[in-house]
């Protein structure tokens, strides 16, 4: 590279530390040990696999435009609520086949979770043993930068950053103990019932200046505290929500039937799943966080108001039903009913087959690589150009996200230019 | 509008003539006569209800931006082999419900095909008895051409686009008679068998200067001496086959699959159609220039020469099946095959419950409006711009078609731009 | 027929009272009317087009083997909470198409509903005009069986037969009120709160002698009470629950996975549907009463406990959401999880794109005559071979309910045969 | 048991012998050892764990009443093209998991394919190199009957019998020879082109005396000749084409739509399946023989005759894709559209998401029990019983065929209460 990056060179190794060691988290860490050992391959990695075009035209890959972190470099770890070791985890998911899993068993059987920061009345239908005693949420938050150190020096880490693998806490806004760091702060010292477990990992994370990603629709990161402490310590975030299944299919066919100005009377997305994230959202509360995050991207895509014939009077209703028989292996039923010329009604079906935690790992993968590159890039606080990831991108008070895929994929290739220096 | 559009100003009225007056044509006519009584809404035509960003960053109605012929101006006309007229035409089709046929008899019962030209050997399953005697293609030509002039005359024409609505012709490849405008016209006297009649359309239409869009697979002004003739008379050409049920999909699915890096193992393609387009491409010669033109969307997207791991075996396989309990209410079956994180198989199935020529009809009405703006600006040739509209973009030898529905409409919009003078 | 059949022959006119004027209601008198006009056919119903082998083997009419009620002397009333005709009510419904109902409006704008009795405490969704004013329940039935007399007299009618084409009403229990006649008759008297409008409507027509089905979920003629009335008033009964769409679909295909041994895992059901009837069940305490219907039918045909291994933890979940885009165009999407040989996971999809009232309307005829030819015959209280027709057969306590929709074939056939005299 | 089965009981050892040894045999095999060593159940098999009523009106199990092979005690051998052992195979063919597959090494490995008789010009798709390099007919047969006498003696079996498990083979119609033993056992000596190797393998049990089904649509037992041995040998038949997935689902929809009267305007039914029988089945002379199989059951089980209106203008259209990318986890999409009152057109789509293998081979172990138990009941020839399981039941002239799964399996349960002389 002739060019000169922003981005300082990616020295030594780098920690990727999951709040949660379920379906994802196990998959992912997996995953990229059977891809080192040359038996898979990071299917669905932008960083491992992708190109980009280079204002000279060439498309080259993006490993070979910006400074990424090696794959072969790399220290997995975590927190969960059970005792399982990743083979054990992984065994019980049920998502990869066991004699792949097999395959991996030396690798997998010693990656141990730390014990976890967990609060039953944020998730109600998951019990779990493997829990910290201590009470106080700052203390809690402590003794999770003790893990981060501990976790840091034992694998020799030259740096780190968090993924938020686990589960979909149950629905909360924001309050007046998330405006500021102070009162966040004090919060955490008063235990305050509005700082749920996520945002005692994210605080822990942040604090320490290890950017963060968060997977779930939990509001962790997206608090003007968080913000605050981001900016302080100089930490890249990007948040909420994994864009996986049914809502990546989403925000890829609405700016098609836009595109082609077809009208769209109601969009109907039904989901089985049967997996712990099943489980947890089958509690209303919990569904309600999901639901928010899902409903919110065909409205910003669709521009009902340029448009009211057309998208004027959406009905858009979205359903996830826990379905024990299905596992991980989620599916995602939607109904389209779209207007065409004269207002005549067509019917558009897609049903998507899919494996939650197989689209979820190269997120995690992808998110954790190029957040690594953000921070020795110098950026901090919110990275919108990673909203690409996501199916509720964390913005700014009166800010739109991007749902769009393709206008996403753009403003994601547009960094890494800018950030190559091109 | 303060910018200086290169295009004139739309003075008058415009034709549309449409050789085949089947199901198509007469839904696209029905549809603008019911719109201009304030009976439907032209829901899918950009050029009644798209907006553009100009570069202030402002959306804004395209009409506004460049001088499009007005909707309330239009002249309809074309030719068919059968002699029904528009409204029984319409009524015979059964694409639109008869309660609203029957408000608009008065003005589609005026409207009848003019004496077509048509050649049995080129579409078997096709019988007519609205056919020109003249055996001879010059001869024939004359005859269309002769056609154009009365009609410009009798409806009062300031200016006419020609856009093929008619059936799918047998599989040809270009040949020597096709490679210069001086074999062509020899060809013509000497009954070239490998000049079928859409050509002959297309002939007529551009000698005149008359810009001409092609919404079959045909071959028609996609061979060199057409171009030829084209540079000579100024006019405009697009082609070639509508883009609108499962192609259209697929060139939405495709970039948005693409996108993520899932990689495609298989993409099955079945149709199900019953209207005389699908009686006609029943015959084996006549499928085959329907399926070269929908096989060929996938490559030029998914660029496998980058990503051999992730589209190097791609299984494309399409389908029409001739079915005729479901009349033009097409539908078309796709399952996709794609693989995710270590390779695990994943599987996307789209059922497209549309309408042909519900889909199509707005199409011809944007090619037949967005042709008159690129005469009025000056252009000639192939317009590249119009792709957005087409399964099979025609380009120059060498030069690859671009597929990506999404890139198509932004070249769209940068043509539209430029024409504005923005 | 050389036979004797048990039941007398039917003179006169034949009266079809339905509580309910809407979608179902208003596609069954407009399909009879367009039947004798000879615009339709009557596709769904046994007693107009089935055929019963008779003990010698052969093929017959069923109406060639019991005397049914000839279609052509029908007369057609009833009751609804809005005023407009069946005309309107048809217009509105957007189940049949307008150019046939413009063609039946001289028939069908004379048919008015008779002022109904509503409670909105049972149906929350539900708000009326056209509502008797009585608030006592006693004098509301009497209201009713006045309705019916002067009906009877209106219409020149010998007998009448009553079939509830009404809303699903609340979910409610067996009670004390409902235990003998006599706690019954009190309770209209006291105005007791656990009897809703269709019991009052039961009670009225069983009072009266006149045949009794149930179109919904309702507990109405399900009651001891309304059972000792029937006894004495020698009237048939038969409910509840039209069997149309997904139910439907669920007794074929549950008896042939059943029939192959095929393990079944889980069946997820789910509804759009955005009719009246979808807006009705949109209020949880409906849905409920719908939901207990619509799960009962797989354990009696599965037979869990003599196969435990292929359906002992069958997980069965039903879904049905009001989705105003579609209307009466129901959707129903099941998703079957099945095991074979060596328990390998297969999948079923069924995607049944139907009609509400298209397919109730048949149900509505052809339980109208069979309960007129049940009564011809001296048969009172629940008629059991009516099952064939019904979700939820009605059952004395104790007995299991037949659901293979082939044994009811069986059994309605074998019941017809004993009318006959075979 | 205190009634007196026609059947004798089955002492010693059973031998199972299937021509073809792909993927069929080798998940029928597998699976049987599997369930007898414990890691598997015999789902799909009603001989192991099916239930009959018996005349007193009790659920007993099958293999109470009639006396059936033990499970426990049989041996499994075959012929195949291919030199591959069982382990091998089952391997290659990646229907069962890997780690399932890997636990029966020991067992499958030792099972090899004795040298098959093949005929290139029967299956153009396939190469074979385990083949016999006889060229006559009637000294290939002698030498699979050399090959049955070997493995009987070296396996200690009691009694034989063979299904076959081969491809399908092209099609052809019966001829001269086929039409008596004379003139077959002419042909073998004669190589007359008419014998497909299937025929021969047929012809070597029956002449035997060994009970033979056919799992493929191939002629083989289907002719006079055949049948004219089977009575000479005392031999029951089976045939011809396992009813697996489409078909199976097809003849349990098609008497719940005919039940209904809903009438039924076209059949669509395509299939994706991309394993060695999808392979041989893109040759269009092989697809034939299948489709033929295929598109018989409607018209049997509809009686168009009965109901002209209904089913008088059914337009039935079967597709086989051969596609890769899917392997043995073929895929079933049918659209049916049904006609409801009124002729008002609702669909049904039925997506089978089924596994070749996994649903035929528990049909490979009841055909084989109950041929057994045939034998040993003194039948021969046709087994109409056995129809349940076959695609295109066999008949003798003139005579039809019954096609209704619920029929058919009626039909089975009356012969086993006659066999156990109930």
């Amino acid at each position: 590279m002739s060019h000169t990056s922003k981005a300082s060179a990616p020295k030594g190794r780098l920690g990727i530390l999951t709040p949660g060691m379920g379906a994802v988290s196990t998959t992912f860490i997996a995953g990229c040990i059977a891809i080192n050992k040359g038996l898979a391959k990071p299917i669905g990695s932008l960083t491992q696999m992708g190109h980009i075009t280079t204002p000279d035209g060439k498309r080259q890959k993006i490993s070979d435009v910006v400074p990424l972190q090696s794959f072969e470099n790399i220290a997995f770890g975590g927190w969960d609520v059970h005792t399982d070791n990743v083979y054990e985890a992984a065994v019980n998911a049920k998502v990869l086949d066991r004699y792949m899993i097999e395959q991996l068993k030396p690798e997998l059987e010693v990656i141990k979770p730390m014990t976890a920061v967990f609060d039953n009345s944020y998730v109600k239908n998951l019990q779990g043993t493997n829990v910290k005693p201590e009470k106080n949420k700052m203390v809690l938050a402590e003794a999770l930068m003790e893990d981060i150190r501990r976790f840091k020096e034992e694998h020799n880490c030259d740096r780190l950053v968090m993924i938020w693998c686990g589960s979909t806490e149950k629905y909360i806004e924001e309050s007046d103990v998330h405006r500021s760091l102070e009162n966040f702060e004090q919060g955490l010292k008063d235990n305050a019932v509005d700082i749920p477990p996520s945002m005692i990992y994210t605080y822990a994370a942040v604090k320490m200046g290890i950017p963060y990603a968060n997977g779930a629709p939990n509001l962790s990161g997206d608090v003007p505290a968080i913000l605050e402490l981001a900016e302080k310590t100089q930490t890249p975030l990007a948040g909420k929500d994994f864009k996986t299944g049914q809502t990546f299919m989403k925000t890829v066919l609405a700016p098609g039937l836009k595109s082609r100005h077809l009208g769209i009377e109601g969009w109907f997305s039904t989901n089985i799943l049967g997996n712990r994230d099943g489980e947890v959202l089958d509690a209303p509360e919990n569904f309600k966080t999901k639901e928010v995050s899902k409903l919110g991207v065909l409205e910003q895509i669709l521009e009902p108001e340029l448009h009211p014939d057309l998208y004027g009077d959406l009905y858009h209703k979205v359903r996830i039903n826990y379905y024990p028989p299905r596992g991980d292996a989620k599916e995602g039923w939607d109904n389209i009913d779209i207007r065409g010329w004269m207002d005549y009604p067509m019917q558009i079906k897609v049903d998507f087959l899919c494996r939650d935690s197989i689209l979820a790992a190269p997120l995690v993968l992808d998110l954790a690589i190029f957040l690594d590159l953000a921070k020795r890039a110098g950026e901090s606080g919110i990275q919108r150009w990673l909203s690409y990831y996501l199916k509720s991108p964390q913005t700014l008070p009166g800010e739109k996200p991007e749902h769009d895929l393709f206008k996403q994929h753009d403003n994601l290739d547009a960094k890494l230019l800018s950030i190559a220096g091109l």
